[in-house]
């Protein structure tokens, strides 16, 4: 378990054709100047060598702002990049093999889709949850099915540590997600396909206001 | 560097199909028995989970023989199992970033396939590095091109840590490449896809003997 206390509000999740994109550094840096608070670094293709390349290059642009860097599925690129945590699924090692090897201050986090897998949680170890895909996405292959709003807002109050709503999430969306209770909205083509990355996370931001007005 | 003395005479490569395959532990089980002397553990398929059940189940078949067992490309399944070592590829993480995670205990193999890249190898960082393809082969995706038993021999007298030869090495072509001054030979297909992986073994340590006796 980090120490850190971790802004989860608005988490940008790099899509995955990202290490192959030209302008993710632009895309990402505008974004946190609107309002990102951490940044996934997940991608399905590239070479280990070329996710190094990118990764490094993120984790730079990262540090000045102090947004923490998250590494998708590869704990060893994580660990190479000394990235602030890693993020895996429940295909991949498990969660307290990868505590194990990335010691104790990381943040580690877990994509659940289920109350079974929210229930499995073991809070020593995982520091923060994905909850998902709330709406339908075409951004992650494989994905289970779609929980919707309801299903989020059962599963985030079963959450044993903060939480993140993942899926599908728009702008339009962002305020109802928010609402369900979660701690933050973790966000894929809202942010990285944007025609202005800084204008949607001011946008998305904004959504959280909205619902906590609401609240 | 590994400190070990490590024997590279029969280094056996599971098939890229092996997380699937049944029979997998009874034929690596038996290419032991047979005069395997290292096992890499490769696969091309499988979620990092399947890789790290399988990878466990063969870790403890190793360790009563001794024998060394390297994943191959992920270094985080390596550090998840305590392998003995792990093997990457010219488009992994950089060897000296992959050192700096492993250890100075662990063994450290890089293939190369050209003079520049056994030039560029770094003795104080690898333990080992794997030469070819020797021959055309089917068992690995968008190789480089072969380079035969001479090029495998001018290589191999440039190589500066021990260097085994791999790609399309079958027990009648054995002796040939253990003749070009290799430290081992590298089999996938001969062992992995062998009706009797033990007797396959014992064909291709006699060759072995057979080379020796030439020189």
């Amino acid at each position: 378990m980090t120490m850190k206390a971790i802004d989860y509000s608005l988490y940008m999740v790099t899509d995955i054709a990202s290490v192959y994109r030209r302008g993710l550094l632009a895309s990402v840096e505008a974004a946190v100047a609107g309002g990102v608070t951490v940044v996934q670094f997940r991608t399905d293709g590239g070479s280990k060598r070329e996710l190094y390349e990118t990764g490094l290059a993120l984790r730079d642009l990262l540090r000045r702002p102090g947004v923490p860097l998250i590494v998708n599925d590869h704990v060893d690129l994580a660990l190479a990049l000394d990235a602030d945590g890693v993020h895996v699924g429940q295909g991949d090692l498990p969660a307290e093999v990868v505590r194990r090897l990335i010691g104790k201050e990381k943040i580690l986090g877990l994509s659940t889709s289920n109350l079974e897998q929210v229930g499995a949680v073991d809070a020593t170890v995982v520091d923060y949850i994905g909850i998902g895909p709330v709406f339908p996405t075409q951004s992650k292959r494989n994905a289970p099915p779609d929980i919707g709003v309801d299903g989020l807002a059962a599963l985030a109050a079963r959450a044993p540590v903060p939480c993140v709503g993942i899926g599908g999430i728009t702008i339009e969306r962002a305020a109802a997600v928010y609402a369900a209770g979660v701690t933050g909205i973790a966000v894929v083509s809202a942010l990285s396909y944007a025609d202005d990355a800084g204008e949607a996370a001011r946008a998305l931001r904004a959504a959280q206001g909205k619902a906590k007005g609401k609240a």
